[in-house]
């Protein structure tokens, strides 16, 4: 492979990193909602969260520290209400499991609120918030994950980059998603500035002693700031909104919050995560086909506001994300070389052939 | 008076706004209802939602664009969710209302969500939230606005600063209360700083042309950025949960939306915003004085964290404002003498004494 990327059909992809979770312990259908919530985060163009994380998780389960054949059990429920123990499994599988509670919940009920404990890291929060537009419902998901992020006026970082996602079904192939961190910016960010020796942007990261930094380096020993920067510029407010996602979920669902939680990726100890999935029935409030036309309505006349010079268009939440499902469909998922090679890495430690992967053609 | 505050005592400054409420045509309960919203605004330190707003009030009655008598109605209704019509009321009585029945159906159902269509400015989204905290429930409340935020590319004002307020009862005096514009500063800010001549921050606002600029009179005649800024430093999350919040307000309930609003008191036509109102029982969950254990720890730790160099303390969402209702309680509600003497003004005119304000002393 000569380019920095390799192509790789979306349904092998999927295979393949399924065949690698069964290879690890997962059961068929646990392995199959992993390898689902995995490839459309890189099918989606969020490489972030997407097959690159294989390894850490395999070395989590190789580590004991997360037990790859949990199912996830019900403590607690209620007609519209339910508390999940996710067994200490992989966060994806209780999170699949508990999103489609909450869904099955609205249906019958018009809203549902599940939330789990005892979880582990469940990729992108916005896959559980989609699942809701199968059913033409309002979909809600949230985590907390690993302290990365300062509060406004502290320099140690206390409350995870947790993320808020809500999906809006308009009736078309466009629905509205935003899948957003409660940081300015991811951690990976900084790395990846780090690795080039680019400066940060204002609003991103303080150094160890609480000042804003535009040091990438400096910015990863200290920590993130919060959607909207520094206090001036209404950091408190993503502060306050990362620390409500702590209150739904580790605190609600009696898990760990804040800085109990582990660094990332950390193989000491199980994660204890908590998540927080909300479904709503849009029809409990009127007639579905027109609030559909709205949403429609709406999104369209952003889109067709006035631009503001050089932007050649006003995107609405998820659209960027759509395009790249389509390009991935039709083009295979786009994978940086070094990732499709630690795939292939874990494939032969489990007996698998090559990643059916291709150079991306320039 | 000599100082440029006044201070009034909390319950007569009440007393005093209900009977300038009832002059202008509602009914006792109704102005009650909105003066308590409109004074414990001003207690908590948000001026520029609390009683300085009658005048306005009073002119889109005086318009005939509000109606002053209405009643909100329930127009569909299940165990857990309503829609109700505000009948072109105030919308602090159809908030109130719609709050209450949200937090009815969360005791006996887990979870309650209403919305509201045809209704009018609410002043604190915080106000409602925090209904639900004398039920130890989470309560959550949303309303759309008029335009003036611009989504990130476009330099048209076409989004509400529509906030997003959120109350999680802790079980003492101090629960976390986020009641914040998905904007980055609201409106008014600008004004005070033309007014002061001074410069802007950057994230704050655009110019006619969609540029960011420190130009106060600029701003005023371009746009506010959503929460977060510029597209570099994250605005199009702030843009997201702006348009998140017109889906689920004026969307849902089947109001006016994003740009279709008119303008901030615009008295030429009725207003037609939607709210959202959810309150949800942690008791569904796990028993409440564990759950309300583990949130006053998290934000005990938080309080606690190290702090940034010149920083004296790090806050929670809520406690500032707590700390100015304390001080509203000990001292008398502070007002800027010019909404004291407006107040005076509106008085006189459905037949009350002076306001029995008095200087601040120094």
């Amino acid at each position: 492979m000569d380019s920095e990327y390799a192509r790789v059909d979306e349904a092998r992809l999927h295979e393949y990193t399924a065949a690698i979770l069964r290879g690890v312990g997962m059961d068929g259908p646990g392995a199959d909602t992993v390898a689902r919530v995995l490839v459309v985060s890189d099918a989606r163009g969020i490489e972030s969260h997407g097959v690159a994380r294989l390894p850490q998780y395999v070395r989590l389960i190789d580590a004991g520290v997360l037990d790859p054949a949990a199912t996830p059990e019900i403590e607690r429920e209620s007609v519209t209400t339910a508390l999940i123990d996710a067994r200490n499994g992989m966060g994806h599988v209780a999170g699949d499991y508990a999103m489609r509670l909450a869904i099955a919940k609205a249906l019958t009920h018009g809203v549902g609120v599940v939330s789990v404990r005892n979880s582990n890291h469940f990729g992108i929060a916005g896959y559980y918030a989609m699942l809701a537009l199968e059913h033409d419902l309002i979909g809600l998901a949230l985590t907390n994950s690993s302290p990365l992020v300062a509060p406004s006026g502290g320099h140690q970082a206390m409350v995870g980059t947790n993320p808020i996602a809500v999906a809006v079904p308009s009736g078309d192939e466009r629905p509205f998603v935003l899948d957003m961190a409660t940081s300015t910016v991811p951690v990976g960010r900084l790395e990846v500035y780090a690795r080039k020796g680019l400066p940060l942007l204002p609003g991103w990261a303080i150094d160890q002693e609480g000042n804003e930094t535009l040091d990438a380096a400096a910015g990863r020993a200290g920590a993130l700031l919060p959607l909207g920067g520094t206090a001036a510029t209404g950091g408190y407010k993503g502060y306050g909104l990362g620390v409500l996602v702590d209150l739904l979920t580790g605190v609600l669902a009696g898990g760990l919050y804040g800085p109990l939680i582990g660094g990332l990726w950390d193989a000491t100890a199980p994660s204890d995560l908590g998540h927080f999935f909300l479904a709503l029935d849009p029809t409990a409030f009127g007639p579905v086909d027109r609030f559909q036309a709205r949403a429609r309505d709406l999104l369209a006349r952003l889109q067709a506001g006035e631009r503001a010079a050089g932007v050649p268009e006003i995107l609405v939440a998820g659209e960027k994300e759509r395009r790249a499902h389509d390009d991935a469909r039709a083009h295979g998922v786009r994978l940086y070389r070094s990732v499709a090679e630690a795939l292939d890495a874990l494939g032969q430690r489990v007996g698998l052939g090559a990643l059916p992967a291709r150079a991306e053609e320039s």
